[in-house]
C-alpha cells in the first residue's frame, strides 16, 4: 500500500509544472455551517481541476523510452484534458480515446492541449478496445484516471499543500469518483502527527462509494446519470483498499443540494467550481452533524463548467 | 479639483476595512489580445464590489453627530449594499431608498447589511422626493453614489493599490457609469512619474460618456437598456471634468460582446464577473488597436451576479 512518502516525492516532480493554488474562506458559509471551513482551490489548477497533478506525476515519472511511445487514456473528462496538457508540455504524445458522442467543449480542451483525439463508439467496451489498439500499435503507456499509483500519488499533493498550509485541520473532505483524490487525501491524513479524519461527499444518486464501504466489497456504479458528471465512475481496485483503510465516513446530498452548494459558492466567493466540486459542501448542508467548532477543509476539485446559459445581474 | 493626496488619504482610512484585492492574469486572454493583460480583481471586494472603497471612505469621513444622524441614499445597485455595509459596520444607520420594483436580490442584500429600505415608485423624481424626504427627517448625509469627493477619492484606491503592485502599467482601464471609478483611477494615473494612459470601457448601447467627452458637454443617458447594468447612469457633474481633462478614449462594446468578455473570464479564470466588469475587456476583445505587447491593467469591477440559471459541466 502506498505511503505519505510517495505523495512526498510526487510533489517534488511537480511542483515546477502544477499551481500552489491558494485556500480560501467565506465567513458566510462557516457561519452558516457553524464550523471554520477553508477551501483548497484546485478550480485555478493549471487545465481547471485537481487531474492536472496526477497526470503531471504520471508523465514525468515515465522512463525516456516510455515518454517516446506516448501515454493513452479513455477518459473523456478533466483527465482526459490533463493527461494531453502535462504530456504536451514534455512534447509526449497524449492518444485520447473519446467517445463519438461527446460533447464539443471537451472535445475542444483536449485539442487545445494538443491530444490526438480518437473517436470511438460510446460503450465501455469499445472505449476499452480503442485504447488497447493504440497501445498495440503505439507502445503508449496507459494512464487510469484513478486505479494508478501515480495517479494516486500526484492527486494526494493537493492534501499535502492543504496541511502544510493549514495545520490544524480537524477533517479532510473531498468529493468521491474513482478515489484518486480521496486516496491520495487519506494517506496524507493519516500520515499527520495530529491524525486528521477524512471524510468523501458522494450524489446521493450515485452512491456506488458508500455502498461499497457499507458491504466491504466494490460495488459498481448505479448507473444514473447526476450533475456531478465527474463522480459517475466506480470507485478502483487500488483506491478501495485504502479508502476502506483510512476514511471515516461518506456522505450523500441531492442534486438539487448540489446546484445550491455550487450557487453558493459562485455567489459569494465569486469564483467558479464544477457541480462535482460542490458536493461535499452539499453534503455537510444536508447533514452537518459533528463539524461544529470543527475546522474543516474541503477540496474543490475543479471548475470547468460551461456557462452558456448565464443569468442575470444582482444587486 | 481633486489630487492623488485625497486618495492616499483615503486609502489610509479604509485600508483596515476593504480587501487590497489580488491581481491576477490568465495567459489565455493576453495571448488573445498580443498584450500583458492583469487584472485587479475587485469582485472579491467586500460586498462584491469597488462600491465598499467610495462607500467607506464616505461614511468614516463623517464627523461624530453627522455620523449619529446616519447616511442616505438612492442607488438600487453595488452602492446601496456597499453604504447598508459600510455604516452598518460602525453603527451608523443607511437609509436606502429603492423602487418598488427592484428584484428581491438586490433588496435582500441591502437587508442583509442592515440598510433601512424605503421604497418608492420607480421614477428619478420619486427617488429624490423620497430621498429629500428622508434627510429632512432625520438628519442623514446624502451619499451620492458617484458625484461626490469622497466616492470618488475612495474608488481611486483601487487605482493606487494597482500601480503599488504593478509599478509598470502602460494603460489603466476601467467601466464607465457615473464615473467614480474611472475619475479616481484617472488621478492616480496623472500623477505617476511615468504617466499611465487611462482608457474607460462602455456599453454602445449608452455611450453618454463617449458622446460627453466627444461634445465637450455632459450628455443625458441614451435610456437604452444594457445586460451591464451597472453602467446605466450619466456622467456626473464632478466626475466629468476630471475624466475630461485625463482620460485618453472611451470605447465601445456589443451587447453580445460584453457576454463573451463575461464569459471567457468566468470561464478561463475561474472568477465570477458581473457584465459590467467585463465591458473593458469587451471593448478591447472589439478593438484592440494601440494595445499590442503594452501591459495593460483592467479593474474587474464587480462579482455580483445571480446564477440562477446555470448550465452544464464541461470538460
Amino acid at each position: 500500500m502506498q505511503h505519505v512518502a510517495d505523495i512526498i516525492e510526487a510533489h517534488t516532480r511537480i511542483e515546477r509544472w502544477v499551481h500552489r493554488t491558494p485556500i480560501l474562506t467565506c465567513t458566510q458559509i462557516s457561519q452558516r455551517l457553524d464550523a471554520d471551513i477553508v477551501f483548497k482551490c484546485e478550480n485555478f489548477q493549471k487545465t481547471g481541476a485537481f487531474k492536472a497533478r496526477g497526470a503531471t506525476n504520471a508523465v514525468r515519472s515515465l522512463n525516456e523510452s516510455d515518454a517516446k511511445r506516448g501515454v493513452v487514456t479513455h477518459s473523456s473528462g478533466n483527465h482526459a484534458a490533463a493527461l494531453a496538457w502535462a504530456a504536451g508540455l514534455c512534447d509526449v504524445p497524449a492518444y485520447i480515446v473519446m467517445p463519438s458522442n461527446a460533447p464539443r467543449v471537451k472535445i475542444a480542451a483536449v485539442e487545445h492541449y494538443g491530444g490526438q483525439i480518437t473517436f470511438c463508439e460510446p460503450t465501455q467496451s469499445a472505449r476499452e478496445s480503442t485504447c488497447q489498439r493504440i497501445q498495440n500499435e503505439t507502445g503508449a503507456t496507459l494512464i487510469h484516471p484513478y486505479d494508478d499509483p501515480r495517479i494516486i500519488a500526484g492527486q494526494g499533493t493537493a492534501a499535502l499543500e492543504f496541511v502544510q498550509d493549514c495545520p490544524d485541520l480537524d477533517l479532510l473532505m473531498t468529493p468521491v469518483g474513482g478515489g484518486g483524490l480521496l486516496a491520495g487525501t487519506a494517506i496524507v491524513a493519516r500520515s499527520q502527527e495530529q491524525r486528521i479524519r477524512v471524510w468523501a461527499g458522494e450524489p446521493r444518486v450515485v452512491n456506488d462509494a458508500l455502498e461499497s464501504l457499507k458491504s466491504g466489497v466494490r460495488q459498481p456504479t448505479t448507473g444514473q446519470r447526476s450533475i456531478a458528471d465527474g463522480l459517475l465512475t466506480g470507485i478502483g481496485a487500488l483506491t478501495f483498499p485504502i479508502i476502506r483503510e483510512s476514511v471515516e465516513e461518506i456522505r450523500l446530498a441531492e442534486e438539487s443540494t448540489i446546484r445550491d452548494a455550487q450557487q453558493l459558492i459562485m455567489e459569494r466567493m465569486k469564483i467558479v467550481v464544477e457541480p462535482s466540486a460542490a458536493v461535499p459542501l452539499a453534503c455537510l448542508m444536508e447533514n452537518p452533524q459533528g463539524i461544529a467548532g470543527k475546522k474543516v477543509g474541503i477540496i474543490l476539485s475543479g471548475g470547468n463548467f460551461e456557462l452558456s446559459n448565464l443569468g442575470r445581474s444582482t444587486v
